[in-house]
């Protein structure tokens, strides 16, 4: 704009000095002030920041890293400035990814990948991040518009495609695989997926991508009524797959579209992010691999981690050694107090290897060894008292 | 500036008419189609929505209140649009006052009271709301310019003032008593009073406020390591108020600006929001009120409350009565499987009326019963001994 006001003006001039009547002059004078005005206008409009070329400490207001590498000093983190090196791609920019891609902004993440297929509509406006004046672009252009201008040393990439098409998921394999933004990378070229995705089809999409790409990864939900969600960390190989162990409405196979109600909407806050908000609950379990996955990808990770078992315990007793020898007695001088703790105090049950849950969660379906359980004899002596049983149990349920 | 450049084309329009030598008008046609690109230009600047006079629950793409309809059509709330009859006062506009108001704002809040004195600097990019182009700006003048943008139908009152001075105290206040907004409030003007400031002197003066209106809070920080936080909800009376049992610094009146140290910058995370983020640790406890509290107020809301304790219990008896003799079983015709738990399910622990603390939690100082319980002659007996235990003591704490 204030280019062509520039060409405008001078037109003008080019103008004035070609006419040889004065009485236009003052006509044309008139002109030039308000072509003035508009530039004043005009760059009178909100200026980016410029990049940053490397993130200071320095206490100054000035900083937009100070904050952060605070984090350093304190000891949170051993060296802040590496999360430039650090690609995260986030499919599903709505109300969990479009949060989580500026989270990722604001710390100065070197790169973000940024997967939906959708347009942004007045509708989404009860969740944070997007604004009015950007319904009708794409989720992903208007996306990269907004973190652009939060944080211009972010490498953004805008990826308007529907992953669960033949050709989406092509660009999104090739789009992940992409080593040019750090080339010594190990595995693919991103560190990290966030799935933010609204529909178990999308799901289980990114779910074969990252078992094929032996990518970590992370699932995320919000329930229809907006007040319960889930987190889950996805480590190929290591921890259970999307697959392994399915949501019913993928186990049996339904077409989840089928399953929606006509005139229905899904409710969903500003404020849900992954526990149920009612009860203020949120329990934490792991989930080891089925061996029985129905992903063939899956049981290749699995037997490459249990291949990698010996060399990974011997690692991690090195590592062990090294750090008890060197270290010393765990922060020592700990001016912050700051005090960590060990990961296996934290209240964790396997699902799998024991029997125990986590307080508050009961199981919905019987466990297979439960299932298969070979019923005595005895049991089975007189079909029509068990079906009278049944039959009781139904009216009692029936009656809750 | 779309009226200045109309202005612009018919001065234009007026000079090429007045110019009897053709050539000129190439010139002038020239710069007329300038003014036309200027005009789309300016034209395809953003616009804001218009407001909405009722909230709608139709599902459409263009209605902003559909996801949050959709609460009520579930049964998690009983009538949405009551939302927009309450009044929430923020004060401090930072990392979580303006992530508060922006989720306030989305969810279609009636009015919001914006309280701070500072202004937008590159070092608060690090945490949500706030953008670049804002530098410069008051922080309420920079929410109220954002948040408007989001949702025209709040009505939103911005104070750049600090509350911890006289006369910003005396505005603080006559803003809560204000009672244009919805004449038939009773109390105070507004229905809560978020704290969200990031100092102890603030904390009291906005329990000092609180106290003298009966006005009910809730009180939020965050470590100055950016990952631990707490949240307080606090009633007048009925709960403990923040000088009822106030953090050392306050109890022991130390100048907490004395406590700064010289270049250093509290860390702080788009992420944190009131709880352990390293340890996953969020335990939930009820604080009574101190019967020896040292605000004044707080101690006459003490007594009203003990008074209004027969009426408050006639009152519960009679809505169990009437709530059970209308609606028989609660959630009977449950389409969306949600259920409500009871309060007294929650782990909770009241400090004051017994010794249980939640999981995870220890006493920093002893109770004050333990600390005037009176020790026996037997124990005095040998000031020697003593002396040398209790150096034993402080050795092995050392060694530690």
């Amino acid at each position: 704009m204030e280019v062509e006001l520039k060409e405008m003006s001078s037109d003008l001039e080019t103008l004035k000095r070609s006419l040889p009547d004065p009485s236009h002059h003052a006509s044309i004078d008139k002109m030039q002030l308000r072509v003035q005005h508009l530039t004043n206008l005009a760059e009178s409009a909100p200026v980016r920041r410029s990049k940053v070329k490397d993130m200071s400490a320095e206490v100054v207001d000035s900083n937009p890293y100070s904050r952060l590498m605070a984090l350093q000093r304190m000891g949170i983190v051993q060296n802040y400035e590496r999360i430039r090196e650090f690609s995260v791609a986030i499919v599903g920019i709505g109300g969990v990814g479009s949060v989580a891609a500026e989270m990722l902004t604001r710390c100065g993440i070197g790169r973000l990948l940024l997967y939906d297929y959708d347009k942004v509509e007045l509708a989404n406006m009860n969740r944070l991040f997007f604004r009015p004046e950007q319904v009708g672009m794409t989720k992903t252009d208007a996306a990269v518009q907004t973190l652009s201008d939060i944080n211009p040393d972010v490498a953004l990439e805008s990826y308007t495609l529907n992953i669960t098409t033949l050709q989406g998921f092509e660009t999104f394999m090739s789009s992940l695989k992409n080593k040019t933004f750090c080339p010594s990378e190990e595995g693919s070229g991103v560190d990290l997926v966030l799935s933010c995705v609204d529909n178990y089809e999308a799901r289980m999409v990114v779910n074969q991508a990252c078992n094929e790409l032996n990518q970590t990864w992370m699932e995320s939900g919000v329930s229809e009524d907006a007040v319960s969600g889930h987190i889950q960390l996805l480590v190929p190989g290591e921890t259970a797959c999307f697959a392994c162990a399915p949501p019913l409405v993928v186990a049996s196979g339904v077409d989840e579209r089928t399953l929606k109600r006509e005139g229905v909407c899904a409710a969903s806050l500003p404020t849900t992010m992954g526990y149920n908000a009612l009860k203020d609950f949120f329990p934490t379990m792991e989930m080891k691999p089925n061996p029985q996955c129905s992903n063939a990808a899956c049981l290749e990770r699995q037997k490459e981690y249990i291949l990698a078992k010996p060399a990974r315990d011997a690692a991690a007793k090195a590592k062990e050694k090294e750090v008890s020898a060197i270290e010393g007695p765990v922060h020592d001088d700990n001016e912050w107090n700051i005090s960590v703790v060990d990961d296996s105090e934290l209240v964790t049950a396997d699902i799998r290897s024991s029997d125990a849950l986590p307080e508050g969660l009961v199981r919905e379906l019987p466990s297979a060894d439960e299932f298969h359980k070979p019923t005595s004899p005895q049991e089975t002596i007189n079909p029509v008292d068990d079906l009278e049983d049944l039959r009781k149990q139904l009216d009692a349920l029936n009656a809750d």
